[in-house]
């Protein structure tokens, strides 16, 4: 260790105390890597500052020593955002220590929390209160809200409550120079200036570190209805998604879409999986209704499906009629990640575009796909009714590392190439980070390019703050 | 006129044609006042070019001459954002002849216009495909999707579709250098870096031209029900929101509250308006409920007051049985500026407070307005769920310009002081304009102000988008 670097740690030492600092090689590992073992880095101390106060001094020092600071949360992210590069500089500081949940008003419907706060436990206490956070994704027993806004945060709940930045009402963050920007507002309507809060919602750290948020809380959903339907095209799901859309209007909750492949994944790799309907079909649907109110939504769910079967959109559906088969539908649906893990090594892409070119883009992915690496096959599935597909190509699981890196590259330019042609987005809920940081160069336009670094440079001028991620 | 300002109009003459340009006193004189008549400028022309690439050639023009840009739409604001000051240096360019609507897109559920579209014609272009664009307020008829845009427009849809923010999905925008930005994407998920969309909605006109918006559209609703509650306190009518949101979910639409004076004022100035109920209640609540999709929601409503009723939380309801009467109803709610321009002149604060503290600060309000001014009487109305008040205290038709100005001063200070102590906004929904810059410094925090100026600096370096206005 140079002398610098033991001058910084007796400092931060001197900030946070000893349960603040992890300087520890073994104790370090976890906050080096990603979750997916895609990144790894080096840093000479992990800091976990306890509360708002800590933080911003921890900040202040290290603007004032030219310290980059990587923000990590739950290290729950899917594009290695959150860790440090190889250079042994950067610092990480992790807000987990930060777990208070500081605030409940069940009458503004607003649940204000340290940023650290896990997801799951925010769900705790809302409902606590009767009322429901909607945001809700794989991760959510370890993931943090700060990072849920740090990443703007999607999920399964989109379709109906929109992502983290339509949840967010206020936020407190630590800037880059060490000051705190207090906007813990829990108003509905603020017509006094820029929208600050929206620049932070995912801004993915490098902008300044997310203390504190306000959250929107919900009426408790009180009513479900849960059906899998078969169809023979996407065209026919997105038009059955448009006839839902009319018929139920804002119940409708979920609309998830799965391949046949996507759907045979999962049935062979998990447990306890069976087929929902009788017959294979190309393409599934997984709906979901609910309701604060007091609705029959069965029935709805039921009329709506009979119609869409009247005009041949689906083939076949069931209807949940228990507790129990509700989870053994959502099972299939979240059952993908770990199936695919299991079968082979998936090149992913998470994509989003307009509903309406949606089964065009599908029809030309695939034969692009398979002309430039044929044999391939692809698992195609995600959130229909936000027009976000998780888009992945499988590859053996044995695999060379080289000849997956330069598949995935070739095929990342297939797709995105495509994706950018119909007018879709290249990161749809996953972010940029790491991951997708040298494509965005080449898919954003190079105006978009300079605002983004002027924003940056406006607001973290040293660039110390999550430098290699995002721009 | 000065050899530098011929010069310029001989360019711009060149850029946008005669039909582009207005230079005759005459036909400026109704874009150099806004339509309250508080403010008025001057200007050495109006420039209403026709299209996007005739915007950004006459921007890319002031920004090589140093020449300022107001940006106005259809001129309806609240606040003086879109009027010129006395200067005569500035260049107001009107979006009017931008009205085409570009693409509507059912599938997908997005309307794309110009920016001078007015609001009445997308709501029209929403309905010709079966679908419903739900921003709405009493300018619709002549405001502009820009403007709506540049303010962050709210209006009485807001507790169930959010506002402007939240409707649009893209954007087209004249950077003050005159580049263009397209920002014009459908998609509802993002995630490729900073919210610049976001951060253009409500900026006023001072970070660039806005000229192509990407609206949301949603399901029409199909059914309607309204219904008239009056409550002895504002306490219960806050308890009773939170009771129609669990009993009756997303469908609660609006709840707009009037005070015995709010409406007792409407009544005394609006032709053909009666009393909703058969007792002057202290606090009214216009509730409505919508849907999509085939639910009784009269009874639904029904079922909600009579339990309303039972608890003790309002004294009386009328429930519309007819749309004449939805109309007679919503006529009571909508009468409420017009009363009050027949009937003084009204000191206005567009306010926001945490719904939980929406009573408390009511009460305090009246306290201290009464004792700043003796013999005043206060007209509060506004978007309780959305927990926007217009909070306005009114004066005599004939109070001497000098004292009104006095009093406003002195009611603003009282009001806003303690809007700040209860956390709240000093502009919910009419933005900052002219109208609050000056207060904006005294309850922003000194960091928030820096933050927004670091921002102008980064986006308009010479400052030339909208100067003397939000910042």
């Amino acid at each position: 260790m140079d002398q610098s670097t033991e001058r910084l740690l007796n400092k931060l030492h001197a900030l946070v105390g000893p349960a603040g600092l992890l300087t520890d090689a073994d104790a370090q590992a976890p906050y080096l890597t990603d979750w997916l073992g895609k990144w790894k880095g080096a840093t000479p101390v992990v800091v976990r500052p306890a509360n708002t106060t800590e933080t911003a001094a921890v900040v202040r020092l290290c603007s004032e020593t030219r310290t980059p600071v990587v923000t990590q949360g739950g290290n729950t992210g899917m594009s290695g955002g959150a860790t440090p590069d190889a250079s042994g500089a950067q610092v990480v500081l992790s807000t987990t220590r930060m777990n208070r949940v500081r605030a409940i008003d069940p009458i503004n419907n607003t649940l204000t929390v340290d940023a650290g706060v896990i997801l799951a436990n925010a769900h705790d206490a809302a409902r606590s209160v009767d009322r429901f956070f909607p945001l809700s994704l794989g991760a959510q027993g370890s993931c943090t809200v700060g990072g849920n806004v740090a990443t703007n945060a999607g999920g399964i709940a989109v379709l109906r409550y929109g992502n983290m930045r339509d949840l967010v009402l206020g936020l407190e963050v630590v800037l880059p120079d060490g000051r705190v920007w207090n906007g813990l507002r829990g108003l509905r309507k603020d017509n006094t200036g820029y929208d600050l809060r929206g620049l932070f919602v995912g801004s993915e750290g490098t902008l300044g570190v997310i203390t504190g948020v306000v959250l929107k809380l919900f009426a408790q959903p009180r009513r479900h209805a849960t059906a899998w339907v078969g169809a023979e095209s996407l065209e026919q799901l997105v038009s059955l998604l448009g006839m839902v859309r009319t018929r139920c209007g804002e119940r409708l909750t979920a609309f998830e879409m799965m391949t046949a492949p996507s759907l045979a994944l999962v049935m062979a790799h998990v447990a306890d999986t069976r087929a929902p309907l009788v017959q294979a079909m190309p393409f599934n649907a997984l709906i979901e209704l609910s309701d604060a109110g007091d609705a029959s939504l069965s029935e709805l769910l039921e009329a709506t499906l009979a119609e869409a079967m009247g005009d041949g959109l689906i083939v076949d559906a069931t209807l949940s009629a228990s507790e129990a088969q509700t989870q053994a539908l959502w099972k299939l649906r979240e059952g993908i990640s770990q199936a695919q893990v299991r079968a082979g090594k998936a090149i992913k892409h998470d994509i989003a575009l307009p509903i309406s070119s949606l089964a065009d883009f599908v029809a030309q992915a695939e034969h692009d796909v398979l002309a430039s690496a044929p044999g391939t096959h692809i698992v195609n599935f995600g959130h229909l009714g936000d027009g976000n597909l998780h888009y992945n190509v499988m590859m053996p699981l044995d695999i060379e590392p080289a000849t997956l890196s330069a598949r995935t590259h070739q095929l990342n330019g297939v797709v995105h190439q495509l994706v950018t042609r119909f007018g879709g987005s290249i990161s749809a809920e996953h972010g940029v980070g790491q991951l997708r940081r040298d494509e965005l160069r080449i898919y954003k336009s190079p105006v978009e390019m300079e605002l983004m670094l002027r924003i940056k440079q406006a607001m973290d001028p040293n660039h110390l703050m999550n430098p290699g991620k995002l721009l």
